[in-house]
């Protein structure tokens, strides 16, 4: 029998593997510089976590135990924290305020928390805007019971993570090839990517007709984007981890810092897009079409 | 009787004229260069359906199909796209994603579909930013027994379209009148307007003490909106066309490309804003007061 | 027994002292120029009401009359809005539309008016820009019989404002030391305050472990802000003053114009920040940390 973990999908990126020992699964995340491309012909020096950004997405079931070893490549300090997670401070990855150490360039930190709550949440550095240069993931927590879940099991599970970075180009309106450094401060964003790939990089989503599909949008930009399906309509299923009910929506305003599950039924075949509405975000430096446009496919 | 369709007003636009044959309503919108005032002194080059923006409230009753053709007199292809409808995607507009096809300069296209959810939708062009330049209108779709649908009918049905330009100032705090071209990218709007004026162009709604007033606000803008009805409170009744119950608010955050329509009783009377809530989007330019406020003002 | 007025804290401000005659609360804010420490080494030149940005904090009763003399000791013409409270026009504060009063430079105007609802409101200036330059102040009505009200006592009742600055600095990614007039446009803050302090600056909130506390985030600012308490989820118990129930969140958008109450459980002991989520708002003028963060802090 099929279970949750196996309907997880991360276009463009990895489910993070793990070890068990009991009732831990134990993770290894490396944050380093890693040449990234964003289109063919535009690659970005970012930061990434085992190579690629967004990192692998972590899954434990609730009421696992977590640890995630966190070794430090990049130049500066970093930390670890899973945003949303309730955990003790000292595992928590907020220095200064909290208990929990600045990781230094070589060096390696440990975390271990219980996973109690069930939901969708995403880990990021809280260091320097290395948030900003790509040192983010999705952390999913299953319930550890699917049978007694009232959500029943998705025929597909996919997460969506929304990023953008603003990266130096002499005009707008087209794309200059090249490799750059994006600036960290990101407030005039000029490129926009879902799980790292603007389109038409980004891989599509596959689907029959009759599935229900679970879509997990998890958005740690600075802005908000408002993530829309064509031909289709969201049931709204979970907000931050928490179940909503009786709450339809075609387009859904992804806050800064927020997950929305929604889960939709695969009953208009063919292909379409799922995109942030904001028209500058569908351009890749404003050049359509771009930016934050991923596919919906129908096989059969 | 009165019937629903007699409430709607769009102030400052019209409501579509169209053709009705057996269960099908036809329109017919011309997508073409337009010389439009936002203010008495300020025109700007853009595009409009029918010489306007935004364009004609196309108004369906839910089960009838809809016929839109589209005459392209502007000097790039465009394509028309109502925002949340769902529909076949030889008919959505989405090319190159969809296979629906781009219509060239001089060229038509007729889009054909069922209006098979109620609610307050938009259509717009998908290509090259000409959403951004004044390719976008209303689309409401009734319900087809208005006796027997939840929502009583209001006194009065407004729908109300907020847009934002990007149009070349010297400097900000003041109005530099002359007809501009705005920035098609609007990554900086300088200018903020309901159904296409800027305060204090945009024509008041009115109403009458006792009245219950429905707002349809729509948001196809890259930015969101803050509305508010000074004196008065909103009951929100739907987002995206689907039905809320207790959910009163006196501020709404219109996200980009969401539509929510509220219920106001017009139960204070005098003369009252109806403003976005971000300070300068309530000024032409910088200067204040201007932008995106209208009006609301009993007649007795 | 401890009333519901004694659990109110609004952090590095005031609770506004007032004259009580019958049913009516006399308040009096001053609207004058202040030097303002954002951080200790950053004064900014901005407006004040009784000597501070955000001004003092407004509290009354479900019933009882409002009177609020503000004086102008501004050199523009100033005037006084309650957002979100419903009241006759001509004590609304929003000329030229509604037949309240500018009080020009030197004069002084009593608004008089009821308070109908119950909840979080604020107060502004609507003339110039001048909210944006600090004339901001919130306003809580509490309901007028705390036991049969459905909502229980906290054990403590924080209000949190939050703002943004537009200060010229040289370049991004320091502080430089100075005095400084904001931009009143404020397109491109650099600057993110809670009650008018930056991280470090802000007084942390206290609680005890097994504490109810209550949040009421107000947002007079120009961009929607996603705040987040880490270690803890919040309940949100009403948004603009209406109640909502079931709708567990741990990161709040709080849009331009809302107010949204939460109430969190202490549950979690330690040192914890509250912040906004977007990076750069995490951060002063670029300099990390800093910014839009208070902090949690347990005693005991």
């Amino acid at each position: 029998m099929p279970t949750w973990e196996d309907k997880l999908i991360l276009p463009d990126g990895q489910i993070a593997s793990y070890q068990q020992e009991e009732h831990t699964r134990k993770f290894k995340l490396v944050a380093e510089p890693i040449a990234h491309n964003i289109l063919p012909e535009v690659t970005i020096d970012v930061l990434g976590y085992n190579g690629n950004t967004p990192g692998p997405m972590i899954v434990v079931k609730q009421g696992e135990w977590v640890e995630i070893e966190v070794e430090n490549r990049t130049e500066g300090p970093t930390t670890l924290h899973v945003h949303g997670l309730s955990k003790p401070n000292t595992q928590d990855g907020r220095p200064p305020i909290e208990p929990s150490p600045k990781i230094k360039p070589g060096e390696r930190f440990t975390y271990r928390f219980q996973a109690l709550q069930v939901g969708t949440f995403f880990y990021h550095s809280t260091e320097n805007f290395q948030e900003n240069l790509g040192l983010v993931g999705a952390f999913v927590v299953l319930p550890n019971d699917y049978n007694t879940h009232q959500v029943m099991l998705p025929d597909r599970d996919y997460t969506l993570i929304v990023q953008q970075w603003q990266i130096e180009q002499p005009e707008l309106g087209k794309v200059f090839p090249g490799t750059y450094k994006p600036v960290k401060f990101g407030i005039q964003p000029n490129f926009f990517t879902i799980n790292g790939k603007c389109f038409p990089e980004a891989t599509p989503l596959q689907t029959k007709f009759g599935e229900r599909l679970r879509l997990r949008f998890i958005n740690k930009s600075s802005s908000s984007h408002s993530m829309h399906t064509h031909g289709h309509d969201f049931n709204i299923v979970e907000v931050d981890g928490f179940t909503r009910t009786g709450m339809m929506d075609d387009t859904i305003s992804l806050a800064s810092g927020k997950r929305i599950d929604v889960e939709l039924i695969a009953n208009n075949p063919g292909k379409w897009p799922i995109n942030g509405t904001k028209t500058f975000h569908q351009s890749n430096n404003g050049h359509t079409p771009g930016g934050m446009i991923t596919q919906l496919i129908y096989n059969e």
